[in-house]
This record gives C-alpha cells, structure tokens and sequence, in this order.
C-alpha cells in the first residue's frame, strides 16, 4: 500500500475477527463491516473471517465477493480456520458461531457444546487479542457463552466482554413505536434487562416517545400481553415467516452494539455486559443486560434507577436463569 | 411521524422498489439501502418489497427483520406483489427478480421467460413511478431484459433505464490491484465495454494505478489470458467457491452504481445505458456498457477515447452478442 490519492483518512487498520463467518449472520455482518459501518466511514479495516475446518471454501468464497466489492476502507482478509491466526492482534471480536439446538438436546447439552466453543475461543483471545479487545457475543447462548469466554481468558479485562442483547432492544423499539404510531427514532430510555432469552425483561418503566411516558401511551394490559411476550418470542416469529432464522437484523443489531461501544451512546443503549454484585443487586459473575450509556469506549450500567415490584420480580426472574445456566457450566469456568 | 428530535434532516423520503426482495441479492440490498448506504446518511428512504405471488410470507419475514432494525432513516416499507404498488410514485427501480436458467433451457427461451417479466415491469414502471425514476436492472440476462423494460415504458425517457455492469467493473479493480500489490482505490479509468456477459470487455488500456500507465505494469499475456477471462468468468468462480451464486457483492455493486448515479462520480464508472447510435459507432437501441461519469443525476458516457485493434475487435464481439439478444426478443420490444 502506498501513496495517499484516495480522500481516505491515514488512521492505523482496525482488525475485525468474526467467527461463524461464513453462516447467515457472518455474511450478513461482514459486507457493512467493510463498508465502514462498524467503526466509521474514515477507519481502514482489516476482517478475520474465522470458521471451523471444512469449511475453507466457503471461506473462500467470501473473500471472493469481499474483493469483489473493491471496499475502499477495506485493507486487508484474512480467512482461517486456526483461531491463533484469526485472533491475532484484533480489536474487535464478534462471536457469532455456535451451535444451534438439535432436536431432543436438553438445555444442558446445549450449554455444555456451546461451552467448549467458548472455553477455546476465550482462552485464543486472553493468549492473542489485543489487550484492549472488544469481544461481542452474538452466538446462543449469549450471556454463558460470553461468561465462559470470559472466565478462560484471565489476562484480558472482564469489561472486554459483552453479550448482545441489542437484537431485543431494537425489536423493542420497532414494537412500541408501532404501537404508538411513532418511528422507533423518537423513542429514549427504552431498556432490556437480564438474559438474551425468554426470560428478558423489556422495561418501559422510564421510556419516553417525543417526551411523553411511554407507559401513559399505552396500556398495562399490552404492555404486559402483548409487548412483553412480543419482543421475548420475535426470533420465532421471525423464523416461522421468513423459513430461516433472524440473519441481517441480528447483524445490524451487532453492528449497532460494537459501533456504539467503539463510538459512544449517549442515548440508552441494552448491553449485556459483567456483573460486579454491585449495581441493581444482580449478583457477581453474571452476563446481564442493563441499560447503559457508552463514552471513551468504556459502557457505563445507567446509575439510580428505581425499579418497582414489577420489575424487581422481572428482574429476579432471568437472574435466576442465568444463574441456572452458570451452574450448568461451572467445570468450564475455571 | 411528528417532531424533528433525532438530527435527521428533514428531506422527503426517497421510494426505493427491489423486485426479487426475497430473494439473496434482495435481502443483501434492502437492509444496506435502510441503513442509508445507497442513498446518503442524511436521506430517509421509504422501501419497496416487491416480488412474486406466493412470496407473501417471505415478505412478510424480512418487513419484521427491517422493523428490528429499528434504522433511523427507514420511514416505512411496503411489502407487496403487485406491480402498481410496488412501483407507485418510486424514485428508484433496483430490478433484481429473474428466471434463472434452468436445465436444458435455450439462450432463447431464457430471454424470453425474463422478457416476460421486465414487459409487465416496464409498463407498470411506465404507468406508476415518477417520471424521474432511475431504474437499475441487475437480473439476467441485465442489458437485454433493461432493453425490454425500457421500449415498454414509451413515456419515461430512455436514459432512466440502465443495467449493471458495475460487478464486473469491482471485479476487474480487485483482479488489477492483485497483481500489481495495490488497492484498488489507487486505480483509475478502468472500464466495462458492452453485454454483461463473458463477452464483455474488460479495458485497461486508459488505466492507471497510482498515477502509471497499467498496461506498462502488467504483461499483454496475463492481460489477454487472466485478467480477461477471470473477470468475465468470476460468477462462476464464487458459485463453485462459495456453493450459491454472488449475492452480497451483487448488491453491494447495485448500491455502488445507483448511488454513483444519483450522488455523482467524477471518477470512471461502468454503466449499460441505452445507445443513441452516436457513441463509438454503437449502433442505436441497445443497452451498452460504457466508462461513464455522472453529475447532477445524469450520467456522460466519456467521450473521445481512442480504441485500438484490439479494443474494437471486443467491442464488435460483445456488440454482436447484444444484437443476437435483441433479435430474439424483437416481439417484446413494441
């Protein structure tokens, strides 16, 4: 590379590992990446695509349409299927592969395939990453997955490590706004607490659209029935209409996630980060959901919320889950 | 809608129909385009998900997928399978949807399936869509089924309709800048001349990389025998890589041509736009690829280059390709 003739700014390449990378939500994700939407239309970027063996070709295949773009930000692929290689230096990494549940895997079972994916991934990232990483978990499940990376790569800040829970936070949005005959964009303070599963809890409890509560625009009988089970059950939804899982809009939702965190958010954002037993009451060594404002590239968890009975039990509720999960697991945590 | 209190700018939103939205390339433009990648960061777009009967729920799955998105400058989508909806009052035509061909079919009977298709979408282009629309054909066989859409839209003027040639032209930049070790941003001047086709031809003969001549960086011998040949041969090449045909780099290069159009380019891009019989002895009534540039919307085909041999040699085989092509559809061209 040399010479300056492009209008393109001169800042050092970030690289950006993506696991799962040639799956639906990877080739989804990879394309806007190398566009420039993840970390700004003037930050060279250099992807690692990463996938499991056998699948070189199709790795291959997306390096193919990836050069077939002629992304000016986009530096350089890097396709592997060795995570020391695809790990190596990164300043970002969204895990997205995992394995998906087959029929008659009991949530155990689910819990424990997915660990040994993770267990391996956080242990490359401690040995490989840069240190100041920013690791996405996007692959279910989200939040253990996220702990046992986590857990497996001591060297590494726990604030490094987030889960994604901003696939439920956009749904949310979309599902007020429709209800109130507004854009999602006028709408402030929404939150996701809790686990990227059945057991969220959307919370409109401090919400405003245009100004207004949002909860004296709508009733307690749909919040509770409606938005409620809407937003914990759209992924199904999804799949039964489409025929095929959530792909573009859980790569949006990513993209949204890290490019706040790089970036920054003064608007709430739902971040599934670690628990230090200290805010809300959520107990230590989880990866929980909160509202959280970002700036510097470091989430602040929104501070001196007042949560009614309502929400305390919503909240006890998916603590509990994931706290379940986390006993599930425990051998992987070492 | 109400308020102003994003900092979204408040121009009119820009209708934008895909036809084919369900399909590959479909679903890798829509969520780009909702993200203001085609038509700029400060545009609001209203979305058109156009395609067959039958496609409904489908519809339906990515129409939930973009509402979880949650995108800013999304104002709306309308899902349909009707022509007269899908392209009322429409700023932008991304013509995706075609037959592919099947087994044992005929180059004819190929042309004339699609032609079937871009008859029904010129007239209901003709008699719905602003009469300033840009319409982009990207479904094969692209300039010929251009052809017909646009002699079936007699009241929309013939230089709204063009097809994509702008792949082969990414193409070509990421081949060229392969073998000289650059990127391609450094590279200028490149152009497609003719049938989006494997007789298109792929120009280097204004060229420059880095401010040198490319032709003096590269032998005549990898010119005439790989570049030529993988450029013209690279949807193949993904197909077997990848196990599915281009969808992401098909898109991207649609939203590369539209925006270039509609936002301006003063560097070459390659553009099939219908010939007036004037520009490099192209005879009249067809759609032809040519290096272009564009300002104020409207695009200029470069004039005075010099050909040489060889150049007119492949012009004349492409140019021939496009006259057998439009010999077979003769019939949908009133």
């Amino acid at each position: 590379m040399c010479g300056s003739s492009s209008g393109r700014s001169n800042k050092p390449p970030m690289r950006v590992a993506i696991t799962g990378a040639t799956g639906n939500i990877g080739y989804a994700l990879a394309f806007r990446i190398a566009s420039g939407e993840l970390l700004g239309r003037d930050q060279p970027v250099i992807l690692h695509l990463v996938d499991i063996p056998g699948m070189d070709d199709k790795l291959k295949g997306v390096l193919m349409e990836l050069d077939d773009c002629a992304f000016p930000l986009l530096e350089q692929t890097v396709t592997t299927t060795d995570l020391k290689v695809g790990f190596n230096d990164i300043d970002v990494a969204l895990l997205v592969g995992s394995k998906p549940r087959s029929k008659g895997m009991e949530r155990g079972d689910l819990l424990n395939e997915n660990g040994k994916i993770f267990v391996s991934q956080g242990r490359a990232l401690n040995d490989h990453a840069k240190r100041t990483v920013k690791v996405l978990v996007v692959g279910n499940p989200a939040n253990t997955n996220c702990l046992i990376a986590m857990k497996n790569a001591p060297n590494l800040p726990s604030e490094n490590f987030n889960a994604m829970t901003r696939l439920d936070h956009n749904r949310g949005l979309a599902q007020l706004a429709q209800q109130v005959g507004t854009h999602p964009r006028f709408i402030r303070n929404f939150a996701i607490w809790g686990n990227h599963s059945s057991t969220m809890f959307p919370d409109l409890h401090n919400t405003t659209v245009n100004g207004k509560r949002a909860l004296d625009l709508v009733s307690q009988e749909w919040y509770n029935n409606e938005f409620i089970p809407i937003v914990q059950q759209r992924g199904a939804a999804i799949i039964k209409a489409r025929g095929a899982s959530s792909a573009a809009s859980a790569g949006n939702s990513a993209i949204d996630h890290v490019r706040d965190w790089v970036l920054g958010s003064s608007e709430w954002v739902s971040m599934s980060v670690p628990t230090d037993g200290r805010a809300y009451g959520i107990e230590k060594d989880l990866i929980f959901s909160f509202p959280c404002t970002v700036s510097n590239g470091r989430y602040t968890i929104v501070p001196n919320l007042t949560l009614n009975e309502f929400s305390r039990q919503k909240i006890e509720e998916t603590q509990k889950e994931l706290v379940q999960e986390r006993n599930l697991v425990e051998h992987l945590l070492k």
